[in-house]
């Protein structure tokens, strides 16, 4: 490739080809600079360091896989079932990873264990996005008068089973729907207006 | 030792010792019976074999690690007090043998992961623990009509992220008490009954 045909879009492209091939020992900017017919030299030009390009591949590979999530946080959905549903997108895409492609699930892994900011930023995203939609079922009636963040916060926690790649060694074995379903089912619950939830006005008309 | 003085306890406190003083690695039968003065034929007597000596070793910590939760599971306070003291219990001994005694907490770990049949009967011993706490909070009223076992397991799936020993490397981050509290109030608030207050008629005319 000709060095001014570089783009850093094309050097991201290439190294999770190169990650997927090979796994993470193999995926070097040497390597990288390798599959595109260039220099390491020129792949500097657009990273600065070897962490640099490892931080923008893992952040783009979070934020495809997550992209869904971000739709739902932002739709119209009623609240409770708007919590259920990203919650079980968020399982859902993550267990389908660990399970689907293990050996890429175990490169990302790896990579994400020296990402710590990349990582932090992450789990941010999709904190600020359960925020959004307990926010919204406060206002709506359809929660009682909780602090959306730190209820936010506990939700994401009590659901860590299910998501946190640490875990992925349970995700395969039986009952784990029903084991999922029965904890949503407790968390909406406990979110559930104290008293019956104030009727909706009709809307003027 | 004389052979015949030889009990199954003084093995366990023996093996017990070993694995204390020089970890997982160093504690084979043979150092046992080293330790206390004997042929390794002798400890066979007993323990017919290294897995047996292991899962007897495994089980002896487990259960006196878990004695304060027996205790608090029959005894007689309040239900949803009795279930949040029971979990902050749970949590706290685990948090203070992985961080007090890291090295120990490790060893036993290693132990853990090759067995698994002491494993599952621990968590078995947890769960109906809690599917009792809930089962007498639902007859007494202080908790909504639950499926106890099916909620008791949901309740500890949810707190995992504050007892399962892979996720000890969160343990010691600030913020914890806070968020282990706030999980805790969303469990106890899906417990709660559910009726509503009784509406107020408006006094016949």
């Amino acid at each position: 490739m000709n060095d001014s045909a570089l783009t850093p879009e094309r050097i991201l492209a290439a190294a999770e080809e190169v990650l997927r091939r090979y796994g993470r020992g193999k995926a070097t900017v040497v390597d990288v600079a390798q599959a595109l017919g260039v220099s390491h030299g020129s792949v500097y030009r657009h990273f600065a360091s070897k962490a640099a390009l490892r931080d923008a591949v893992l952040r783009g590979w979070l934020e495809r896989m997550m992209a869904p999530l971000r739709a739902i946080a932002a739709s119209r959905t009623a609240p409770p079932a708007r919590l259920r549903q990203w919650l079980a997108t968020l399982r859902s895409i993550k267990r389908d990873k660990a399970l689907g492609e293990p050996e890429l699930f175990a490169t990302y892994g790896a990579l994400a264990a020296d990402a710590r900011e990349v990582i932090g930023e992450h789990v941010e995203h999709l904190r600020e996005q359960i925020t959004s939609i307990v926010a919204a079922g406060v206002a709506s009636g359809d929660f009682r008068q909780v602090d959306a963040r730190a209820t936010a916060l506990a939700i994401f926690d009590a659901t860590s089973r299910f998501h946190y790649p640490g875990m992925a060694h349970l995700w395969g074995t039986p009952g784990e729907d029903a084991a999922f379903a029965q904890l949503v089912d407790l968390l909406l619950a406990g979110l559930a207006p104290t008293t019956a939830p104030p009727r909706r006005r009709k809307s003027a008309g």
